[in-house]
């Protein structure tokens, strides 16, 4: 009977009250109107009265209730799957792997990291190169990445990129987006065996293997020519197939992209789901996205980390390999899991009987006379129907089985793992086929090498196995389940687990992405609704929840300025202001735009520096294209000047983007669109409460006015194009037509649950713990930045430059000694190097808040002791931080004692979180460079 | 596309090779023929092929749509709750907390005790009384076991029992079945406020409150009367309306009975849910069930521990308090849970929403000239609606509400927090009414007395909190999650999550348990399907899946036995042969149905003196019930004799309960029916998968021949009797008629997914598994009894008495210091005192055996170094474990190493379990008895 908005925020009246008297403020309504400055402020509208949590739910199911799961032969890249109860169970429903953040802090996510290695090995071993990464966002995307990748390192001086006809048609479309915004020609053919492409000098090609169309064949005569010209060649693979199928490096490919959905992670109209990106030796320091890696730790035990992160964009910015931050964590441990549980024989069998099961459709097609377009297949037979495949595909569907219709005369079918346990019968009888009996397998291409070598893929065969692998791993990592993540920006909030159920139902989780759209009409007007919720909520007109991260919410936002300026005649406007203060992702994102970067100064106070912007406007007056800002800014102040800075950007004829990161500090109190920007990515897994996963999925929908609607993602239902019968929405920027859909269930429970009220109280909650600590912690550290009231917004920056002056302590020792405390650490070195930016949000009760602040205060003494002498730097419990419990069992010849190290404050003993490694040697793990599971050997004691 | 079986058990073929390879077997049907006497052996038929998980999902999925949830304001104890979505997936869905054991081994249980000491504390605080125990299995049960501690204390030597006319329909139908075979009279009667019952002597009284027809009334006169004479009084009280009325306590009540059901745990068709029995001061030491109380551990830190089990049936046997082992500990955790979430002024706003909700009711009924019968009420209104009630009740259930019809002119209908919520709309107008507008509260009784006081109550408001707490206890303790569980006779094996995943689908758990058999065709498929695949297991003709727990199922199948030798004429026969090795809670349940016990020893093999069970039934020819046997025995041994012994009681007109403890060493080899039984009670929490939940529910089904069968707890679809307008089935044992229903799906898909080869390949794994363990770990502890073979059956019993003898190391000190190795201990001294029992289960894998044997092995050798004068036993590892991170933390004074204490072996570092508490005082704990919260200063560091 409570409210949800009551259980959504922790701190209740009674502790609020005991806050604002900290800061000297009579109620949340005053801190908020003398947090945020008077002229932005505004009231959303159009959400409504909040729901109970059962009322949602019983919303929900309703929505749900009117979907309609065919069974799918549609294929094109997303497949039935069983997922494993366990998994689903154990990890895709259980928050201490769900609710972890992103493995920045190694110590204390070895868990997971172990996890992702798994899957790193998986997509190694299965396609025959050295290195893959943490995984994609998509297939299609990993396929632009890969194009990106490759023209960065070819040797050929070419802009043409090949493009195999026989490609998946939502890769194809989102290159032809793609290319076109970064200077790249692409040159569409249709790849023969043994033959090499002619006419073209390229700098690379796609090859997908098997083809769209089904068929397996041998692409060694292309790989080999575009590679003899210097050109570098990317190989889109099916994982599943590849059990059967020589490996792309064995045929010689540089890179290898794909989608590993079909390993146990559920369709979900679309997404999320982890795509797979793996490299070549030689390559890999070159990668877009996270990777995993060995280091080891201080008492030299192996121990994972995030590897090279020097490629990525929050150090690199507009040099980085790519613009994108998260991984697919959550999903990549699902599938990573499902190999772990089936093992390499497994995986064969699956694969072997999908193959079967293909044959079979193919024998009964032949024995009712229909043309089968290729012998050589995997899972995926092309008919042909001529006059009539439209009408086949129809009656199929009416019959309750989904087949792609590629144009008049063919039709195709794709099998997988789930038709192959239940038979394809009534895929047969869909088609008006008979089955012809039993069939031999015979493969193409046949693999003889082996993959998932590795005991891990050995070992948990059984149920009660793999269940205490799971929680084996999740024991060794910190997550908001055990207490607060106090990430600067990141809003770390709840997330409840009202909101987190729908993801798993059926009616959700079991659409193909390209299902009619008649069939997810459920699922549509959730997603209408929570988009129409979002326009208001950000004072915009429109909202595309396409993009599958914030970087391509970022990217797509930029993409459709560039529409914008172009539709309207300005080829020329190129030019992308940045803050100094921005995050990397901003800069990363315009160059993929086609855009060029020119850096804005702050000012002391952290703001932006207007006389510079007027500068940089003016010098770039014609070419200027875009501001992007971060609103409130980066440093956690909400800037007087905003409407100011927009409108100097406005008065020259460029567009303002507004970086959604923070819009937690901002929810129902203000608007970007109100302020004076045109168009904004949301970050949903921040302020909307989609978990973080370890490190993804994210969700980033972009948002913007009416007059750059028709240059971001189109809907289908509205703006369709059509790529090889494939319908989507013009203008994509991600595989799936509305990205990860399966996971919106969790923000539209989060916003129809708070209603306008709740977001505006959550809002002021997140605040007022943001001041709260600050105010507790200032004459401890110095609070860096704070608007004219003297408050921060939802953040606050302290500044452990002075104590490193003071006593050499960084901020990485302070970071690791708050696991001895039981904390994650905040933020670290972000915007300003040296300190550490605190991000509590409001669902934090008191107790953590104080807790927390009790911690910093307590190591801000051991630091004095440091400098009082008593302990030298390197012999403190502050450097040796974190210490594991290993540790303390062996000898000890320390300054400080056992419990001081361990135990530090009452309280902790008894809800002891023990990190299982201790500090990892970073520059040991980038040096030596190792991203496959270690032997088991180098883990004996 | 692995076969189930393939996943549950843990020995893939290649595994069991190398087991049967140092047993001298050469395969696993080999060591069957070997293990099991060839004159007892039989197959099952009517299973049938084994279904995938993914198809028994779907046969589940498609039978919970033949169900229909219509909403419920039947009320009589069944009422509509909300269960907080972070309680069912935190701990309903987690298997931290259902795969957890009973906690006999409290220093690696401590999460769950302090959970059901909050439990227990809620109990107490709102029933006015000063300890309760740690849960029931229903109310009706709950009031039956009232009756009997009432009887055991009662200073009346009356053997009548006074019944209130209006308690709960079932709750009567219940007491009747059960008084008489105790010998107590019952004596029903309209009690009425200020007045005393007159004209009989009575031992005890039941007063229900407020009453099942909804009035709100004083009993004070009742209960000072029945007090005054030197009964003991019984009150069944709705928990939630005692947030708003007077306590039992403050009533002058001895004990209070009722169901917790409404604190957030589905209905479920009928359950499982948790009961509560309190008790004024004076009468702990002689109430039934298990009771958690606060001791200290060797470092004089509380710790909590099940107390005052000399009162249980495994130690007092026959004279024990009760027949009931199993408390219903996971639900009683939800419950107590639901509590800490909403807290004193959360549950205190529920009742009061629910009690206006009523008010409501009222008002609309008078409004429209409809007679209500009670002013005062809480929840409940009952309405005189002449010679219409029935169709008025038709006419409700055809709009979707369902309502009790009381009999041609009466009906009611109870409100509850899921009407409170939504609001009475649609309830009113199923009964024609219409809203009469606002009502003000107005309760009967008022309570002024405060409850849920402690801090726990007050702390957990946000769901952030609650979930780190949850996740804190559950960190505590330690489940099959973590490893392996080996007590013997308890077969802890996996709980699968395919089939624990439809427990909490709506349509399964929503139902309630009176809703018309219509609404329920799913769920009453499935157990028609369950129970035929179970009869035809155990070769039986009939089961009944009612009783909720084994305990009831052996006293449903003694009753049985007692009804068929009465229906003959045999009244006389009331003795109760049982084997000296036996359960002790057969000789319980045998007291309950009115049997006399008479022991029969055991030969120094282990087996039933054959010789002195001649003699006692020659000794009691004309008056021998029964015999109650255990197969394969308590001491895990397949008695050759079983057909013999089986004919001796039947040559005397006797007949055989054959205990189903250790099913799970005959299941596809032998049958109970097919060996002579007669009757036998099966644990689908042991053999059939249902989890232990930390210490409950079980599920208890009574299985017999054709001759028994009217004599079983009777199906209400075939012979009905109605009480009150209510329609269950005749010779009730549980408050609902089919027991707990919404836990059947577990046991359903286990049998479904492993088929009867599945389950015959599980036995034989799982006989592999004992007698593997066995063979390793002979040489280093004797193996007591085995077969002719040299085989045992599923479980072995390690003599730990020499060692005793030879070093003064305990079972005691083995259990605690497997702790350290990261083991739950097996079971301790039962069957034989100073021994441990070991039950692997057949879905352990062979690393986790070899595991447990090779820490069984290096415990030996530190035994000898005590024995060598190398340790004194005090200050060896072995009497000081299990050992703390504190502990090792602290000073160390001690003759071996902190390395030693907690990492004693390779691979224990890396993934320790870190016991909270040292070794547990159990003496302190039953003298100074504490059953409550402790107050939080008690934890201070």
């Amino acid at each position: 009977m409570r409210a949800f908005r009551d259980r959504h925020i922790g701190t209740g009246a009674s502790a609020q009250q005991t806050m604002l008297r900290l800061l000297g403020h009579d109620s949340l309504e005053a801190l908020m109107e003398a947090a945020v400055p008077a002229g932005i402020r505004s009231t959303p509208e159009g959400i409504g009265a909040a729901l109970t949590e059962r009322e949602a739910t019983e919303r929900l199911a309703e929505l749900a209730g009117r979907n309609t799961v065919r069974r799918s032969a549609l294929g094109l890249g997303y497949h039935g799957t069983i997922t494993p109860a366990p998994i689903r169970r154990n990890i895709l429903e259980n928050p201490s792997w769900y609710t972890a953040y992103t493995p920045y802090q190694p110590e204390i996510s070895q868990g997971r990291l172990e996890a992702i290695i798994n899957f790193q090995t998986m997509v190694s071993d299965l396609t025959g190169l050295d290195t893959a990464n943490a995984s994609m966002l998509d297939e299609s995307t990993a396929v632009v990445e890969g194009m990106l990748l490759a023209r960065r390192v070819s040797k050929a001086s070419s802009n043409v990129f090949l493009v195999d006809a026989d490609a998946l048609p939502q890769t194809k479309a989102l290159l032809r987006h793609r290319a076109e915004a970064v200077g790249i020609a692409l040159h569409e053919t249709a790849l023969r065996e043994g033959e090499a492409p002619t006419g073209v000098d390229v700098f690379g090609a796609f090859v997908q293997y098997p083809g769209a169309s089904g068929r397996v064949w041998d692409p060694r005569a292309v790989i080999d020519a575009v590679k003899a010209d210097g050109g570098v060649v990317v190989v889109g693979a099916d994982l599943l197939a590849l059990a059967l199928v020589e490996s792309p490096g064995e045929l010689g490919a540089d890179i290898a992209v794909g989608s590993t959905q079909r390993f146990g992670v559920p369709m979900g109209f679309g997404g999320p789901h982890a795509g797979y990106l793996a490299v070549r030796s030689g390559l890999e320091r070159q990668m877009p996205g996270r990777l995993v890696g060995v280091s080891k730790d201080a008492d030299d035990y192996p121990a994972y980390r995030l590897t090279l992160q020097t490629r990525e964009q929050h150090i690199r910015r507009e040099k980085a390999t790519s613009n994108i931050c998260t991984a697919q964590v959550l999903l990549a441990v699902m599938a990573g899991m499902y190999a772990v549980y089936h093992g390499p024989d497994g995986i064969r069998r699956i694969a072997e009987d999908v193959h079967l099961a293909a044959l079979r459709l193919q024998a009964a097609a032949r024995a009712a006379g229909v043309e089968v377009v290729h012998d050589d297949v995997f899972d995926t037979v092309r008919l042909r129907l001529p006059g009539r495949a439209r009408q086949a595909g129809e009656t199929a569907r009416s019959r309750g089985v989904l087949v792609h219709v590629v144009d008049e005369d063919t039709l195709q079918a794709s099998v997988d793992e789930v038709w192959a346990e239940t038979g394809i019968g009534d895929l047969l009888a869909a088609l008006d086929l008979s089955d012809a009996g039993a069939v031999e397998p015979s493969i193409a291409m046949p693999r003889t090498t082996a993959f998932l070598t590795h005991e891990v893929f050995a070992t948990h065969r059984s149920e009660t196995s793999l269940m205490r692998y799971a929680k084996r791993l999740a024991d060794k990592d910190y997550a908001l389940d055990r207490g607060m993540i106090p990430l600067g920006s990141c809003t770390m909030k709840l997330n409840a687990a009202t909101e987190m159920e729908p993801v798993t139902w059926p009616a959700f989780a079991e659409l193909h992405p390209y299902a009619p759209v008649g069939d997810a009409a459920g699922t549509l007007a959730m997603i209408d609704e929570l988009s129409s919720w979002l326009a208001a909520l950000t004072g915009y007109d429109v909202v595309s929840l396409q993009p599958n991260a914030g970087s391509q919410g970022e990217l797509a936002g930029l993409l459709a300025i560039r529409g914008y300026h172009r539709s309207r005649g300005d080829e020329a406007r190129d030019v992308c202001l940045i803050p100094a203060s921005a995050h990397g992702t901003n800069a990363a994102s315009a160059v993929l735009a086609g855009m060029r970067v020119v850096v804005v100064t702050t000012d002391e106070s952290g703001d932006v520096d207007i006389a510079d912007l007027e500068a940089k406007v003016e010098a770039h007056r014609d070419r200027l294209a875009a501001l992007m800002i971060t609103y409130p800014s980066t440093h956690g102040v909400y800037e007087e000047g905003i409407r100011r800075v927009c409108d100097v950007v406005h008065g020259a004829g460029g567009q303002v983007y507004i970086d959604g990161a923070n819009l937690n500090a901002l929810l129902g109190h203000a608007s970007f669109g109100d302020v004076g920007g045109d168009v904004s990515h949301l970050n949903l897994h921040k302020t909307f409460c989609i978990p973080h996963g370890g490190g993804g999925p994210g969700v980033g929908p972009v948002a913007a006015k009416a007059h750059l609607a028709e240059f971001l993602p189109q809907d289908p239902r509205t703006a369709p194009i059509t790529v090889d019968g494939l319908t989507m929405g013009a203008l994509p920027v991600s595989a799936a037509p509305w990205g990860s859909a399966s996971i919106l269930p969790i923000s539209w429970s989060y916003v129809r649950m708070m209603g306008t009220e709740g977001l505006t109280a959550a809002t002021g909650a997140a605040v007022l713990a943001a001041n709260y600590v600050a105010a507790r912690l200032r004459e401890h550290f110095p609070v860096l930045y704070a608007g004219p009231s003297g408050l921060v917004a939802h953040e606050c920056i302290l500044d452990l430059r002075p104590l490193k002056e003071a006593t050499g302590v960084t901020n990485d020792d302070v970071a690791k000694r708050l696991v001895d405390y039981g904390f994650h650490a905040p933020t670290m070195s972000f915007p300003v190097a040296g300190t550490l930016m605190v991000e509590p949000t409001e669902s934090e009760d008191l107790a953590e808040l104080d807790r927390f602040c009790d911690a910093m205060i307590a190591i801000k003494a051991e630091a004095e002791r440091v400098a009082a002498g008593e302990w030298t730097l390197e012999e403190s419990p502050l450097r040796r931080a974190p210490h594991t419990a290993g540790s303390i069992v062996r000898d000890w010849d320390r300054p400080y004692s056992r419990q001081e190290a361990v135990f530090p404050v009452p309280g902790v003993e008894h809800a002891k979180y023990w990190p299982p490694v201790s500090r990892i040697d970073q520059a040991f793990g980038d040096r030596n460079l190792v991203c496959a599971c270690p032997p088991p050997e180098a883990f004996a004691d």
